[in-house]
C-alpha cells in the first residue's frame, strides 16, 4: 500500500524538508558506498551494523504505513520523494536531478559511483536501463504527453564507465496516447547506451485527471 | 577504477564475510527503507544524520579506492559483491537471490519495498528492467553462453505493484556468440512485465579467459 497525502505544506516548509529529509538520505548514500567499499575488522563492521540498526529503529519510531507515494501541497506540486531515480529521501537513487524544456526533452548530468555497478568499473547494464526509463518518461511528461512505460529498448553500444555521465531523453513523435521517446547515456567519449521508449496515457488517466507524470 | 583481487579466502572465512558484510548492508537496507518513510520530527533526523555520517566515517577508515569490482577466491569463485542488483554488500540490491539450472534458466523469488517505487505503490519501470537484465544475463551464463547486454527490450504489460514477486529468464537460442533470452516479471495474477535480450560475448573474452559473467 501507499499513502497519498495532502500535506499543505508551504514553501519554506518544502524547502526545510528538502534539507533535512534530503540531507539525511544523502548521508545514507555516503553509507551505502562505503559498506561497499569498507575493509575494517570484523569486529568494527559489526559494531557499525548494530549502531545502523539503533538509528534505524530511531527513524521507525514514527513513520508512514506503506511506500512514500506521492503528496501534494498546496499549490499542487505533486512530490514523489520516494523514487527510485529521482527520489529525495530515497538513497537507491543517486539521485537523477532532471532539467526538461517544454518541447519534451529531459536531461541530467550524474555521477554514477560504486553503488551502480555491474561488471567491473563499468555501470550495471541495468541501472542505464532504470535511468534511461525515468528520463524517457519525463521527456514525454515535460512535452505534455505524459504515460506510463509501455515498451523500452536498450541498444547498449560499449560499457559504460562508472563516474560523471550525460543522460539525456526526448520526444520523437506522438500517435494519440502513445508517445514516443528517444534517449542516450553518453561518456565524454560519446553515446554508451541508446533507448526507445513508448509511453502510455493510462485508460483511467485519460478522462478527469489532471496528466501527470509520476515522479 | 576498480579493484581485480585475488583473495586467499578459505570457505569458512567467504562465509564469514558473507555474514559481517553482508549483514551491515541488510542493516543499511533497513535503514534506507526508514529514511523513505520516517516522519520524525525535524531535530531527530538532523541528530540521525549526523550519526549516519559518524558511522560512514568509521567504515571509510579502511577501503578499497574505487568500486568492488570482483575478487576471487582461491577455488575461482568470482565474488561480485558490489554489483547494483546482486551485490551481497551493495544495499541499492534488494538484493536477489538467484537460483540457476544448466539449460540456462535464472529464477528469484523477490520482495521490492519503498526503495524500488515508480508510480504510487508500483515498482518502478526501469527497476523491472534493472533486475530482468541481471536475470537474463544469468541465464544465459548459466547456460554455458556468458555475456554482455547487446540489446534489452522491456514491454510493461500493466503495473507491478511493490511487494512479493517472481523473476524468471530463460536462453530461447543462441547463434554464434549471441545468445537469446526470454524472462518476465510477475505477481500473484501473472505476468506483468516481458523482456527480450541479446547477450553477447566480448570480443577481448572469446580468445584465452576462461568465459564467466560477471555478477
Amino acid at each position: 500500500m501507499f499513502d497519498e497525502r495532502i500535506d499543505d505544506l508551504t514553501s519554506d516548509e518544502l524547502e526545510r524538508e528538502r534539507k533535512v529529509a534530503g540531507g539525511l538520505a544523502e548521508a545514507t548514500r555516503g553509507l551505502v558506498d562505503a559498506v561497499i567499499r569498507s575493509t575494517v575488522a570484523d569486529e568494527e563492521m559489526m559494531a557499525v551494523t548494530a549502531e545502523v540498526e539503533a538509528l534505524t529503529a530511531r527513524l521507525r519510531a514514527s513513520q508512514i504505513p506503506g511506500s512514500f507515494g506521492v503528496s501534494h501541497t498546496a499549490d499542487g506540486t505533486v512530490r514523489g520523494h520516494g523514487n527510485a531515480v529521482v527520489g529525495l529521501r530515497n538513497a537507491v537513487a543517486p539521485p537523477v536531478h532532471v532539467k526538461h524544456s517544454p518541447e519534451g526533452r529531459a536531461w541530467a548530468d550524474i555521477h554514477l559511483g560504486a553503488a551502480y555497478e555491474g561488471p567491473p568499473g563499468l555501470v550495471h547494464g541495468g541501472v542505464s536501463a532504470l535511468i534511461l526509463d525515468q528520463l524517457a518518461g519525463e521527456a514525454a511528461a515535460a512535452g505534455g504527453s505524459p504515460g506510463m512505460t509501455g515498451t523500452l529498448t536498450l541498444r547498449y553500444r560499449r560499457g559504460t564507465p562508472l563516474g560523471d555521465l550525460r543522460v539525456e531523453a526526448w520526444i520523437s513523435r506522438t500517435e494519440g496516447y502513445k508517445t514516443f521517446v528517444s534517449g542516450a547515456i553518453s561518456d565524454a567519449e560519446g553515446v554508451t547506451v541508446e533507448a526507445e521508449g513508448i509511453f502510455i496515457l493510462p485508460r483511467w488517466a485519460r478522462e478527469g485527471a489532471t496528466p501527470e507524470r509520476f515522479e
